[in-house]
């Protein structure tokens, strides 16, 4: 590993909790050059929804590339692309009567954000976007400022303007946060003046897995509506059906002027990424916002591959349910066996327990990797171990990561005891 | 084409120019579904300077894929990676002397921007970047930011502090605009303060193809040690061996502090981008800049290809190099014929011709691809036309190219004169 | 008038509820040119708590002014300006144990607190001001960003960077918002990352008359030390005896760092102002916050005298306490009378009552004109009329002019019943 | 001394260049406490261009204050207010065939510019303002934005967003910087963007008395028609007489959409400020800027006698001229004797000489304040000895000043001719 420690800029991360170096990888389980194997709790970080390497997309990709299919194609039509749209339609917009245009954008995340907050702005001719504590929403500049992590705030070395924070469902404990948004917004001396847009999350991947209520979702909506901001739903990592639904929002029956969705769109980790908005907001000049690899077509075979594979019908909805429901139990187990040290969070396969605090999180994740788990924190302190696995993992191979989380809990419980002791 | 009336947004560009739906393509042909070919004087806008489909680099991917090799890597350690990492060190920084870090960002251009704006700032503590009239970097905040372009600067509906303009080398006529800058440093009542960094590209790719002398990048050099200011190149554009080495710079004997890479660095349109910093200025923390996509493995795999099969000596930067003369002697021709109507523009593989508007201009390009050829043009006006061919482009399929050049302008100027008359 | 029709630029405001021309005033009374005489419970908007033409500072003015004494003497040293510090030094400071730097701003609030907000960010290195929902400071551009309400903000025209607005004491009902303050302090991703400053008024003028309790203070002065922010207060109406004592936070016990004082503190109506700074945040270099007029001596001469005349002892601190008594039981018999229509807010001689909207509160003042009183509203909907007469108002003027206010009331309720019904 | 010594705070500036306790002044004499007395070079830094308690004001303001005359009207109708915008309108405005709006401010010069900037950005719905290198407009947060200066930049703490500079006239030597300017606006890609204004001086009083000439602002002018921009003339230190005419730019025979006035506009040095602004530019909605100190009817009543005193026939102006030649003779001959140690800059009653640096210069100005001239210097690096003496200054006086500055530059430079060898 010397070319990473001569090369690999200090900014590197990941590779420091999992300090091995990987070969290959199918659907939850990865090998290092050792032959040594690992559950992927980790599921590359919500983008591994379909597991590594899904059979049912590599050999498209491999016919495709195979056939000198357009790799690369800024935004000028291909089948790919045509296809990847079709299916799109077919299966996520039209069965919930979703109208929306499709925007792609840089396909990265960030860059989605990026696009959305442009719309806003744009539409509205007003700069103030909303976000959330703990909303993350990536690390370009204007990404950023909608980020509450200080962490990445301040990595931008500039104030951030034309972003107000808002506390998040359940931030303050019983009082209901959006009375006083919606306070601050009839008062014409709050300081909030008229926002163009809020951008929100339904489960704060990155900040800890704090989910929104349907009621505190439906509310926010309808705030959005009586004062005229657009309501940006951030779907990149509780998207393409880690909830359980394929967007994060469907049970709440809320509909988003703008979505964007990324990391698990293209199904096989490849990047990607889109921004659907709403038509009357479709408002773009050509060209007006663009990026050199809007049109990678690899994603886009393998993206229609997801939607075709597992979108047609609700089976695999269901199924999503149904491993979400086996997670919920252990976690509550857990929880209740640790009683004070370890609280249940977020919905779907998107799960946690939040610990004391970040030290004791590493710790549980640290013992985890050497008993061959691969499992990350997330929270502003690193407090919550977050299960991220791919949504088709084996049921067996599900179960025997949760029995070496919950081994690795009860051990480092064990320790803390007898450290205080 | 349908679906794209019906679901694409608005932003959509390229595909207006081009409008029909392309199948396959090989090196620096397309094809599309109608079976009929064109020759790509755009290539990718600048990602495919090693062509559709490199077959060096097609069987290893192809290979890599059904290893199920990892395609999702975040910043983990990977085979590929570190593969990708020995051949960068060995083919591109160990012979050109150059000690450098690595960061790899998310996989766009614009990422890459971001981080290197942010590597500025961070170390200097300053916040004021300089860049140039015409330069292009990017369209997420930052990166537009400093963009020079008010088409995205627009899009953005904020304002976008931190960024002072100067003229780029050539603007103000024969006035050497470094005196300007020189003056604005040592003033300090210029108004411009103490930069932090200063951000410039050797060719302006998106700006019209305006490159800077070596004597006055040398000047910008010597500004940035006296003034304590970070030197950037954005090679994003110009780098990869468009110029004919493989960064942009090689040629003034400059050494920048920080280098932005993206576009053709996978060598097959797939989506990377790197940073590269001095390592006294590798000060970030741990996952400080991140992003989902920084570990495209795919990419990393034909990457590593491209710099084994181009960099390994220098005969392919002889080729281009060739080629560049071939261009030049053409274009020159053109603009000896349509005196006055026509100016030749750049370096390398990077150069067209300058229109007296962006109207001329474009009615060019559109002719051109009715007659099998696909090129674009670039300039605040859109008023030059810019030839971004693959670098590896066979010397007939250039030369029938720029006969489809020739006989266009020359169609379109005598149109112009007979309306005129 | 027709002058002011002709020549006088529409932002022109008072002159439009209390269209008369003005040609003298002594002590509460103002007398137009028809020779009708009006009650000033407006008091120049706080800047006469002693009167119009106090004949104490009167007489030392005219005998300053035939002496040829230095009217404008930049920031050099003049007998008028020692006399003055002496004095402040002497009645303010020193018995109240204060320890605190003087700067001579511009003669206007909004530069002291421009000046303010300086000193935060420069002893700090850090940019994000906290200020509070109704909170006025200014419409300077830096003022302007702390001041909470859309008008002014809306009048630059531009985003206000490095700004947060926090929820004053008692804007969520019974919950305490400063659990939100801390807690989003205590958060890394909160949003609102680590402030210079906290900027506050212990009693808010413009904002409608909204008071913080001392526990809110304390707690507020708490939060400051404990998270190393400092703490500004604005005294620029509450001060100068408004609230019955000099400062309006001194029967909180707290010490703030910064302190802005003008208004009042000339005594005369003449334009002064100054900031207060502990002595370890007095880092200014020579000159780096200057202002033409911050050397008004006319104004240094009647600050003096007005320090000397009412702050040698107690006793007129006690009859503003006496008067502020009298208002306060007038107005809480207005409010029994009209349940549920007015509700009683301030304190000291800076009371008011709220009305249900803001027309209903300017219908009063514009009745109250008609019958020889001089009041305005305030509150973000003008809904709060509010009593700022001279602290020197002898008890017959004060009453008279309750009495009217009384009478105003009751007839627009009968009014409003009527209309109702 | 000792209480500036225990209390003022480190900011304090020009008595560290006078360090002695002033008592009265008369015209261009100012006395200390000790009986000493100076020549006024220094004229209130602009701000006393009719001498030091000037009589034909001093009884009209003596009579008022003794009639118990409003004294702080916020901008209530006054008589003291009537009076002054009559005069005003019969002898500055109509003799010019000016057609303005009187806007009151707050009475500093930097609150006459942020109103300005404000109503350009209001008008326009823009948000970029043009300034120039060395100008200088005021330390709030809006006018240190488009302060050129580094030192007064630096203190804001914060970034300046929404101004770009440009190269004042005879920046760049003989290069046209209009040049630049058009061509950064012809150019959609130069970084400028749509400016909402320009803001200038035509003589740049802390620049160091650059002085623009009558081609370069009738082109500034022109660009700012053509561009549709606003042309801010900012005559806060070169207007009421000092260069000549009322305004500065009278002779250029150009005419500013908005203009800034303060210091000498009282007469008496007491604070004032106005901005002019275009009928059409007047959308002002009531108080939308607003200022506790709009209506400092003092200032008001000398404003008015300075106006008609003065400015009734042009006799006066004549003066300044006839008293601006005899200075530049004697700067000139200066010059010429010190060839290339000192250059003559400025023009009206605003001229002095530039030395080879700040060192000199302040050496200078020492060496006369020992000698009984109070003199200051002006530009970035403080390199400019500058003449603001009052304009009414007695020529006896005027000829005893130049003679004490005279020396002192001959002794200073025979002093470094001795250094140097």
């Amino acid at each position: 590993m010397d070319i990473y420690q001569k090369l690999e800029s200090n900014v590197r991360g990941y590779c420091r909790s999992f300090p091995v170096t990987f070969t290959k990888a199918q659907n939850a389980t990865l090998t290092d050059d050792q032959g040594n194997t690992y559950i992927d709790f980790l599921g590359g970080a919500g983008t591994l929804n379909y597991g590594h390497n899904n059979p049912h997309f590599k050999q498209a990709l491999l016919d495709y590339i195979e056939a000198d299919g357009i790799a690369h194609g800024l935004d000028m039509h291909t089948e790919a692309k045509t296809a990847f749209l079709e299916a799109f339609d077919q299966h996520i917009l039209q069965p919930r009567k979703m109208k929306y245009k499709v925007q792609f954008t840089g396909p990265t995340g960030t860059n989605a954000v990026e696009a959305a907050l442009k719309i806003a702005r744009k539409n509205t001719g007003r700069q103030t976007i909303v976000s959330f504590t703990n909303g993350f929403h990536g690390v370009t500049q204007g990404a950023a400022a909608v980020t509450a992590n200080g962490y990445y705030k301040a990595a931008i070395g500039m104030p951030l303007p034309g972003v107000h924070f808002m506390p998040y469902d359940g931030y303050l404990g019983d009082f209901n946060t959006l009375h006083y948004f919606e306070k601050a917004l009839q008062d014409k001396s709050s300081g909030l003046g008229h926002p163009a847009a809020v951008i929100v999350e339904c489960i704060q991947g990155e900040g800890g897995l704090n989910s929104a209520s349907a009621a505190w979702m439906l509310g926010l909506q309808a705030l959005c509506k009586r004062y005229n901001m657009l309501l940006i739903v951030d779907d990149i990592q509780a998207g393409c059906g880690r909830s359980g639904t394929f967007f994060s929002f469907e049970e709440f029956g809320i509909e988003p002027d703008v979505i964007t969705l990324s990391k698990s769109l293209s199904g096989f980790g490849l990047p990607m990424a889109v921004v659907l908005l709403k038509e009357k907001l479709d408002t773009w000049k050509p060209g007006e916002h663009n990026g050199t690899f809007r049109g990678n077509n690899h994603a886009f075979i393998t993206a229609r591959k997801a939607i075709e594979t597992y979108w047609a019908d609700d089976s695999f909805s269901q199924s999503v349910k149904k491993k979400a429901q086996l997670i919920r139990s252990r976690l509550k187990e857990i929880q209740a066996e640790h009683g004070g040290q370890m609280k249940h969070k977020g919905r779907g396969i998107m799960q946690g327990l939040e610990c004391v605090n970040g030290q004791v999180a590493s710790r549980i994740t640290e013992l985890a990797f050497k008993r061959g788990l691969i499992i990350e924190t997330s929270g502003s302190d690193g407090q919550v171990v977050k299960i991220l696995t791919p949504l088709t993992i084996e049921d067996k191979t599900l179960n025997a990561g949760l029995d070496i989380l919950a081994q690795c809990i009860g051990d480092v419980m064990a320790e803390q005891i007898s450290k205080a002791s």
